[in-house]
């Protein structure tokens, strides 16, 4: 893909899963974003993993990358989830404009982040190179103890942001942090369906934000669209029966 | 502690581990700014681990926080150290004063969290509630790979960094970037001596920061005081020599 010299923004992550990069796709997705998801398209367009190597790689970038999801916007590459959103969130309207909000809005999804890795974590405690098959002891070990300890220490927060928001993230109305809360319970209830089902009447909030997420008209028409990639085995949400400690 | 209405900052950390407190100590240190480490003080001054809780569950802050580190600044409670050093960069003059710098840094910074919560997992891969003692044959397993894989994708996109910015994070000029980096490799030279030691020539420009830091009159000042907590068994850096696997 050329450079986005008409204000579209470019995404560049793995087309295969929905991983970090959905959080910034549902962003661009409720804002009715001008927008390219690269590597989704075919290589001989310029697309597919090629694209994201080739950009990883580029000697061109101010700003060095290590690893996607990757915003291209105004000549710019961004990396890092939580900076992408924190970039896009007053362009897209999807956090109110003020420094204050702004900075919580990060805080919350910096938070969302940091629970995402022990999310993967579940079923990759020893090393991401490694195969799930290959450290299947382990991962039984650490998804006990993040269903019964981080799960609720996590949602119990968030449960709280959104009590202290009246319904969101932030007091000042509707925010990218929800549209990630979303994407946390949705993937949750993929991953650990009965663990997840156990508990949630403890979190009213977020179970009802995920429904009026999913409700809002442009994400629904995500959702039931291709290009809305369905979970599986190889993202960061992956649905082990076993693991699913109910 | 009562709110700094003099300009001074406020930070609330554990007061007997450097862990992730320590990149905003040392920022706090390198600019010479005004500050109190709260929860350092005795407990009958405000201090101790029980300021950090009551903090941490005032119901008067407006953006709610997961964890230590805290800053309170201008009345403000701002979580997260990558949030706490974006916002306190540009007032330390411890960033280029651009957007893109502000954002380049930050970027790099995300990175190092990154990297940390793997150093962290290292000795403690199954959960951050047990002992060590209770977890060693996964912690063996997960530093053997974190030795062999991780720690060489990290330090060479790091070494990379500094390639690009003509021996420091940003092309612009030393950055809290640079502190952290300081911070990495002295923390891996405490946990991983051996590991360190026989990959470090791949790695000249971090080796040559972390002198240039080590150095600078405020930060060597600090580092021979008693401000400078130790590294120890119960920090985020770990020695445990079964793990050095050099």
């Amino acid at each position: 893909m050329s450079q986005a010299a008409d204000g579209r923004y470019e995404l560049y992550y793995w087309p295969s899963i929905q991983g970090r990069g959905e959080f910034v796709r549902l962003a661009l997705e409720d804002a009715g974003a001008n927008y390219v998801d690269v590597a989704r398209l075919p290589e001989d367009q310029g697309g597919g993993v090629r694209a994201i190597m080739s950009l990883l790689k580029s000697e061109e970038l101010e700003a060095l990358p290590f690893a996607p999801p990757l915003l291209k916007s105004e000549g710019r590459v961004f990396a890092q989830s939580p900076l992408i959103l924190h970039y896009l969130g007053p362009r897209l309207g999807l956090v109110p404009n003020d420094e204050q909000s702004r900075l919580y809005a990060h805080q919350l999804f910096l938070t969302v982040a940091d629970f995402l890795v022990e999310v993967h974590d579940t079923h990759h405690p020893i090393g991401v190179a490694l195969y799930y098959e290959d450290q299947k002891p382990e991962a039984l070990r650490r998804s006990e103890i993040f269903v019964k300890q981080r799960l609720p220490k996590f949602l119990g927060y968030f449960e709280r942001a959104l009590e202290k928001g009246g319904g969101h993230a932030l007091n000042g109305g509707f925010s990218y942090v929800d549209l990630a809360l979303f994407q946390v319970m949705a993937g949750l209830g993929y991953a650990f369906p009965k663990a997840l089902a156990r508990v949630s009447g403890h979190y009213p909030r977020l179970v009802a934000l995920r429904e009026e997420v999913a409700a809002r008209p442009r994400i629904a028409a995500y959702l039931a669209s291709d290009r809305r990639l369905p979970f599986n085995e190889h993202g960061l949400f992956r649905h082990y029966p076993e693991l699913d400690l109910g």
